[in-house]
């Protein structure tokens, strides 16, 4: 299963700096989310052959993937194994691969998830309702493989004020307390891009945070509206879109039409970063 | 994948009234946790043994199993095919099955997630972090199937605090006031048996949803402190124990210690929800 941690922490590039490097490398901060539906796959195209075309799409232009597991998940087994096989064609072509999958649990329960997942990619997403007790497992884990813990601090739907933007006795709202908590465990942070001024307040409340901003383009957020997550550095923020890039076409022309939405974002975030 | 709802939801009969059924049935409101550690399953028992081993013990002693979906993840694709065969078996025997799967996502892709789910088990537990729209999907395809959604309230570790006991500018904390939302969305609930006067209280926020109540034996909660969940009758409450129950020996009459302590806790807690 697992190796066990190396002799020195020291030895182990972490997270920030593998993006950093990427970036630089890759002259792009753009995410690619692939959340495959079975009704909005191009015709005759089956799972693993749409997720490798994707990746082979935006290798190159993206900087990142991130595998959504719930598509996967509601697929059955099938799919599970897409999901782990789409990890690793994606890191074989280049890309850090963030593992969408959302997990929170209680402590022991939470190591069991971090040894299954960190393994598979660059870095996973987790939920932090359960409190620190239930993202320190991924921490230590991350760590010691020098993989990345983004907490959901400001998500990108519609309800997500039902609870996140609850208004605290102390002042200040639930999601800015859950930010306050993520910088106090130096881990980073989901904030949606469809809500830029929550980005920007993220961006204060997480200095070293790297931000991830889902919500590109089919759910309205704009990569122009986003300059203040890059205040911290080029490599800070990485904005995502999913639907708008991967089913930029439904006909054969599908992997040339997300390659191109994919550029275009790339270079229109590009030229904010250089900015913000 | 699903067959689409009946032509009449009033013809599929709902969580709570099967609960009740099931629980004049076999004289139990106990769940058990099915949570698989390799290190803690007895010498030379594989995973699916184990599982089966567990569910053949406690059926008609307990009302309800719990498997707890991350400790199968965490065994790879074979320990995903052991969590749906352990569900599969434990409803052929008569068990209600609650997968503790503790998803919550943005809208197509919790309808994705409750696609996958709600067919395999007669409830699912949800985390709420991420609102209403989150929830909904679940609920709505629930109340097809006449499965029952179990929302974190108030968990059962030490943490838990770190977010969910926050205080609110208009009074109440963070768990209260999920447990108002859960309340309004006639969801039900998960309360940590390890925090009784939050179980006293969830009962009052909550009078119409059923208390899972994690956290018996191991983690230290006592039944006798429950009282008040079984309020709002019998069937409203259902303690869980995991640990203390399926690893009670890890000798060769795992099995039989495995029965007699869930037997032990099936007695002691069908005695106080009589007089709650």
């Amino acid at each position: 299963m697992h190796a066990g941690p190396p002799t020195s922490l020291q030895d182990v590039e972490q997270f920030a700096d593998r993006l950093a490097e990427a970036v630089a490398r890759t002259r792009s901060q753009l995410c690619v989310g692939i959340d495959p539906v079975p009704e909005s796959i191009p015709d005759g195209v089956g799972l693993e052959e749409f997720c490798r075309g994707i990746v082979d799409a935006v290798a190159g232009v993206a900087v990142a993937v991130k595998p959504q597991a719930a598509f996967f998940e509601a697929l059955g087994a099938d799919g599970w194994h897409t999901f782990l096989e789409t990890c690793a064609y994606a890191r074989e072509a280049g890309l850090l691969v963030i593992a969408d999958v959302k997990r929170g649990d209680i402590g022991s329960t939470a190591a069991a998830y971090a040894q299954a997942f960190l393994p598979l990619a660059d870095a996973v997403t987790v939920n932090p309702y359960l409190g620190g007790d239930s993202v320190q497992p991924f921490l230590e884990r991350a760590r010691e493989h020098g993989s990345g813990i983004f907490c959901l601090v400001k998500t990108s739907n519609p309800g997500s004020g039902d609870v996140q933007d609850v208004e605290l006795a102390g002042g200040g709202t639930v999601w800015q307390r859950v930010a306050r908590l993520v910088d106090s465990w130096d881990a980073h942070a989901v904030v949606g891009a469809t809500y830029p001024r929550e980005v920007a307040e993220a961006r204060e409340l997480m200095p070293r945070a790297v931000l991830l901003l889902p919500g590109i383009g089919a759910q309205g957020g704009q990569p122009s509206d986003l300059a203040p997550a890059f205040a911290a550095g080029p490599a800070s923020a990485l904005p995502s879109a999913s639907r708008s890039v991967i089913y930029a076409s439904s006909g054969p022309d599908w992997r040339d039409a997300a390659h191109a939405e994919a550029e275009r974002l790339r270079a229109e975030i590009w030229e904010m970063a250089q900015v913000g």
